[in-house]
């Protein structure tokens, strides 16, 4: 089937032979909502209309309740719903796996990655909706036998997903205005077609097995030796994704995407934080492996997390950063705080990593002494 | 097979020619805990042990989870985990049959129902156990596969069963000790067979249909000329069914049972008491209509009612009565609050139903004077 969608240089104003998919996705000029509104057209200026567009589709193979929303100007966002209020964390009986999405979690991950300098996630905005008008009425399918009236007269509906979507985890309005995240797409196949990669620091996703990663301690030595990671950006982008991920507590990192067309010379992607922002009184140590294990960091990225430690604070530069969005304020503050104690253990990682090597320099110094 | 049960007159100390099943179910005397442990014998005592029995079958047939609990003397109980702080109310947006099951609303309706004389409910006692020597260790069986250690460290299981049996639904310990209720079994079919009914004013059980007696205004004249509810004492009982459902909440009374060997002669037993007590600041009145619509009470119900709405209230009489359980408090002080509120609304509705018969007699001598 031909290809609806418009040409991806109408989607970003640069062309594709520009290669700015070999660096950072959204450009550098993009540094609050309403700029990166070109990217994913409507989804940002208050405009948004599905009236003449549909939103009848959830994205096939989500495990949780997600809706595609078309556009008239055949622009398509992602649109996640608001399931909890901000103070709500993920249950402590909970894995990261049986976790809900938050779609907070993605419009914060978005501004995150985004002051980091990585520029590696879609943009993303919060925004209410009338589910009366912007998704009843516009939608079709199979999805519109799934709404109903709750018994304390909200408007709901439950879709159809592998976790959650039911009667007993349906998503209500109040009654019917739902705040969700919509987040800009990524050009289709037909104009730039990506690769999934298995992470190689996947957790086991079972409830009590363990991963290879968790049981070898010279797991890094394996995967530097192991294609695409033993040349290239590719581990030293993993570590930055560790970095990002520790930061906002996201353990559901099991695959990760690139660009095909660069090969290996391109960006990991940051696609999918909505379990992110899940604990805000842990710091789970356990997602920054790549790092611990490999002890690599990349200089860029070093110096970034510098200028936050002893400059404005990453969760100031955050708030000041997401203040912007229809629905903020975005994060719930423990989060927020929960940021600068955890870059301080990145640092504090770093630090190790560098004292560990100098050790091993100066045995190696010792033992050419010998 | 054979049944390896007690006999009934071992289980309970009257026999069955005494017809104890025609009228009430428990005893008279059994008026606390303590003296109802002659029913489930080793249930309510503390003298509980399962280490030669067998904790290794959930319920069959059940939507949630539930345990059969085998004591060495064949005596079996059935073990409803608690899941919830006993201030969780029914979420707002989740019907009745999406509700959870509470195991003190099973301990509190035992109580309610025999302190209001209809005495049709099996004893039911809270306790707390220990997960890891009281089920893990003494259970058998693939619910042994659904135990794990949750990410807070707690001892859990989810069990199989049509809803919130899975990971993201799991019944945790703190880490390993659990409370739940336990409720004596009836006797055997061998031994006391039973007669399931449907409910006449059973809800639809779906989200956007209604069930037949809520559209018809007449509906207790219909069931009024059906067997077995056109002659007898059933209909009355479905009366008190209903007054003790709305004093507690339950909207979930879908069928009930009563004894073979009696035939309609005998009570309808209070079976499955798990979704009552889910709302302590709303008061269900469909609960009500078979009162309402057939403008029918017995005597004796009648008579219980008035003297605790003039005498010491239904709130302080359940709490005394639930004070010895060994994991009193049961029940959260709103739920205590409402049975005092909803036993005047009862109390108005009957009075109601003499004004509009005393009219209808008014009525019926103004048509013999004419």
């Amino acid at each position: 089937m031909a290809c609806q969608c418009p040409p991806l240089s109408e989607v970003i104003p640069i062309k594709v032979e520009d290669e700015i998919f070999r660096q950072p996705l959204t450009p550098l000029s993009a540094t609050y909502v309403g700029h990166v509104g070109h990217v994913g057209h409507g989804v940002t200026d208050g405009a948004l209309s599905v009236s003449g567009g549909q939103m009848d589709e959830q994205k096939e193979g989500g495990t949780q309740l997600k809706l595609i929303i078309d556009y008239p100007n055949g622009i398509q966002a992602l649109f996640k719903p608001m399931r909890f209020a901000r103070d709500v964390q993920t249950l402590p009986d909970h894995f990261y796996f049986s976790d809900y999405e938050r779609h907070n979690a993605e419009i914060a991950a978005f501004h995150l990655d985004r002051i980091l300098g990585f520029r590696r996630a879609m943009p993303v905005v919060g925004r209410v909706l009338n589910m009366t008008t912007e998704i009843y009425d516009v939608t079709e399918g199979d999805i519109l036998k799934t709404f109903f009236v709750s018994p304390a007269n909200n408007f709901c509906f439950h879709g159809k997903c592998s976790y959650y979507c039911d009667t007993g985890h349906a998503i209500c309005g109040h009654p019917d205005t739902l705040e969700g995240s919509f987040a800009a797409f990524l050009p289709p196949d037909e104009i730039a077609k990506r690769k999934v990669w298995r992470h190689p620091w996947r957790r086991s996703y079972h409830k009590r097995r363990k991963a290879q990663w968790e049981l070898e301690s010279d797991y890094c030595d394996t995967i530097r030796q192991t294609p695409p990671y033993d040349s290239g950006r590719r581990l030293l982008d993993l570590v930055d994704m560790a970095i990002f991920d520790f930061l906002t507590g996201n353990m559901d990192r099991h695959h990760y995407e690139t660009f095909r067309m660069f090969g290996n010379e391109t960006f990991t992607l940051h696609l999918d934080q909505g379990r992110a922002f899940g604990k805000a009184f842990h710091d789970e140590l356990s997602i920054l492996a790549p790092l611990l294990q490999c002890c690599l960091v990349r200089h860029t990225t070093l110096r970034t997390l510098l200028t936050f430690h002893n400059g404005v604070p990453l969760s100031e530069s955050l708030r000041v950063a997401m203040d912007e969005d229809p629905v903020a304020p975005i994060l719930w503050e423990p989060h927020l705080a929960a940021l600068d104690r955890r870059l301080a253990v990145v640092l504090d990682a770093v630090r190790k990593c560098v004292d560990k090597t100098a050790a091993a320099a100066a045995a190696a110094a010792d033992d050419n002494d010998v």
